[in-house]
């Protein structure tokens, strides 16, 4: 059975310009986009139509980085650099997650506000608790929306409270993959090292074994800040590059792998990811906040190393996709004003794709509304926005740049309608 | 008659640090501050108690640069740098405003914008029209917000439809302080040349003349965009420096000025601003979206130049003041982290000083609640984000961070409530 979608509908197939078709028709069959029309054909007359004549529909965002324990965090604490940001205020605050109780509050809380702001599939990290992570994957599940969630891995360089041996490390991981990683599941685990400062080598070799024969999924950091990496190259010291660290251990593409920041990488690190297909997720509000840098994204672009977007909450402090959207052109900007004009800014297409079909392929066919691809979508009602006859690009530039959660209406993963979240079937 | 307000009281006296208050009462007589007590005294137990408590009252934002007839534009057409976005995007929006009626349309809908986002005070450019401009002047006396708004000064380098003659401009100053400069107004006249290359040596004379002999306020661009400094110094190659060329003609602090955005300035012009106690306004989203430069704040700051905040819309796409304080807190931090850590980043209070004390001082006593500031205040029910017992300071941060305008729940302006604006009276 079709379920017809009217509506402006804007996406982006590459990432060089928008698809925009003004008052058109998606035709949605068992979760999956069948065609996009201007003019419906007759075989759909008598299919369901839900009609969003007037607004905008747009693919849903991906958030591929964002910190799910962190979410008390948001918005405060702003004053410091990456590691002791993560001493005073980060990991007193994963300790909490020891406690089921407490994640279950604060987890509900952090899924009702990325339903909010429209991310449709998102890449989290947990604590290094089991359960508690377990439990972030319930709750996701029940709220409807889709991603992948990491029990994260640390065994060295982190208070007592967050250290597990590499033998538990092996075993939860296996307990989670057995519960959750189906391939139907909305929601799945993704391994997890926290960054190469937390693992000793023994779990980093048994990670990556451990990824490699179950074909999972990794997430972890890299060259997010000159004082980490200048660490990593202690810790590590026959490594190349940060980037190699992962790689000798086969945590870097070995299966497909996202790395979030990539401030600084180059040189061999950048020719690594572009061999591996590793994911760059670009995270512009974290490093903006924490006083990172500026991720070279355009060298990135050039090579053709994936890239997508990361609200990186609580280094981050908004959730919405279409902000970091809008700071990953500004600090591509800054870049431009200082570079001699060496490396062009990013265009408002470019970053829309990174946030929808370039992240949405690390999940399968996400993030497009081509045939075949599952139907994540928001409907956007801007009528409030729209006061002056702007055009549909115009509309969603300033939907993306000035607009919030007010003018998000309604949002659908897998063509299901997902309402506000209750939990009341957890 | 005394007025108490009642609920946690936060300010700056200094950019070094917060004052607070948990539930303090600010006494206010005549629109005017008279004390801030932890303890009410007795002598104003009678006296009328309006209670806010458990919520944060605050000074009004201060909006130092922002150009009300760009509005239009807000969030759209990112995709330029200065001088080509000025031909292409903003002169043909600004001759719209020859035709008053559509003045009304738009100003109407900027000013009930600025109210929204808990701007209480603003300084504005409107266009070269003085018609559409003096009728900007009244539509914010109506509202009850305070401010100085600049007609336009422009002779060169700019379409037929924004040109006018020396005479022209020096009669319209005339007739707009006649009928609006007085000292009790809330909204005030500001002599405004648009910068040096729309102004010829002529204009630049008359201006500067008049604004000595009547003791006017002046407010223009400064040092943004490294071709735009170029041109200058082409166009006056008998100035030392861009700063050099206001100040030849008394437009560069002989009476108090304003300059917006000042990323470039160093040297001879930084010293000049010292000298004349010009003040900087930080215009961070805008040298963002246009890729001019990040302003080298720590500087002027160590120097004591003055510095307030400017949304300036729409090279900025945030009329919110306090998403301007977050910006200029991560675009120092980039600088930081480019710099070898020679100038440390900018913190919260220095923020936070800079968009209501700082700011406000280029209107009086303004910004602040002590004794004789006038009461410019607004009151945030932030009970939606405080969901985890956090001190008031952090409920601060995470409004300013990840708040909106849906948490102001009453502003103030010279002790008046000010609801929004209906228009009724005009």
């Amino acid at each position: 059975m079709a379920t017809i979608y009217k509506g402006n509908i804007l996406f982006t197939k590459t990432q060089h310009q928008f698809e925009i078709i003004e008052n058109g028709y998606i035709v949605v069959e068992d979760g999956k986009v069948v065609q996009v029309y201007t003019t419906l054909p007759t075989a759909y007359q008598h299919a369901e139509l839900i009609d969003y004549s007037g607004k905008l529909i747009i693919p849903g965002m991906n958030d591929m980085h964002v910190h799910a324990p962190q979410f008390r965090n948001l918005g405060i604490a702003m004053d410091m650099e990456l590691l002791p940001w993560l001493q005073n205020y980060t990991f007193p605050e994963e300790m909490k997650y020891a406690d089921v109780n407490y994640a279950d509050k604060m987890y509900r809380r952090f899924i009702k506000s990325i339903w909010k702001v429209g991310t449709t599939r998102t890449v989290a990290f947990g604590t290094v608790h089991k359960q508690s992570t377990a439990h972030l994957m319930k709750l996701m599940h029940a709220a409807g929306l889709g991603g992948m969630i990491g029990k994260v891995n640390m065994n060295r360089n982190c208070p007592d409270g967050l250290c597990e041996t590499v033998e538990d490390a092996i075993a939860d991981a296996q307990e989670l993959i057995d519960v959750w990683d189906k391939e139907e599941n909305l929601v799945r685990p993704i391994l997890t090292p926290r960054f190469i400062p937390s693992c000793t080598p023994e779990m980093l070799k048994a990670l990556g074994d451990f990824a490699m024969s179950n074909n999972l999924k990794v997430q972890s950091h890299l060259s997010e800040n000159k004082g980490e990496i200048a660490w990593v190259k202690e810790l590590e010291p026959e490594s190349t590059c940060y980037g190699d660290a992962y790689n000798r251990y086969n945590l870097f593409g070995q299966t497909p792998t996202l790395m979030a920041h990539c401030c600084y990488t180059e040189g061999e690190e950048l020719e690594l990811m572009n061999k591996n297909q590793v994911f760059v997720v670009h995270c512009p509000t974290s490093n903006c906040n924490l006083g990172s840098g500026k991720s070279p994204i355009r060298n990135f672009l050039d090579k053709n190393i994936p890239v997508a977007l990361g609200s990186d909450v609580s280094g981050g402090h908004d959730l919405s996709i279409f902000k970091v959207m809008v700071y990953a052109i500004q600090v591509s900007k800054l870049w431009y004003a200082n570079s001699d004009k060496q490396m062009p800014f990013l265009t408002l297409p470019e970053v829309f794709y990174m946030a929808t079909k370039s992240g949405g392929s690390f999940f399968g066919k996400v993030g497009s509304f081509e045939p075949g691809y599952e139907f994540d979508a928001l409907v956007i009602d801007d009528t409030e926005l729209n006061h002056d006859n702007y055009t549909l690009l115009e509309r969603l530039e300033r939907f993306i740049y000035i607009g919030d959660d007010r003018q998000i209406e309604h949002r659908y993963v897998r063509g299901k309608h997902i309402d506000e979240p209750t939990f009341e079937n957890v």
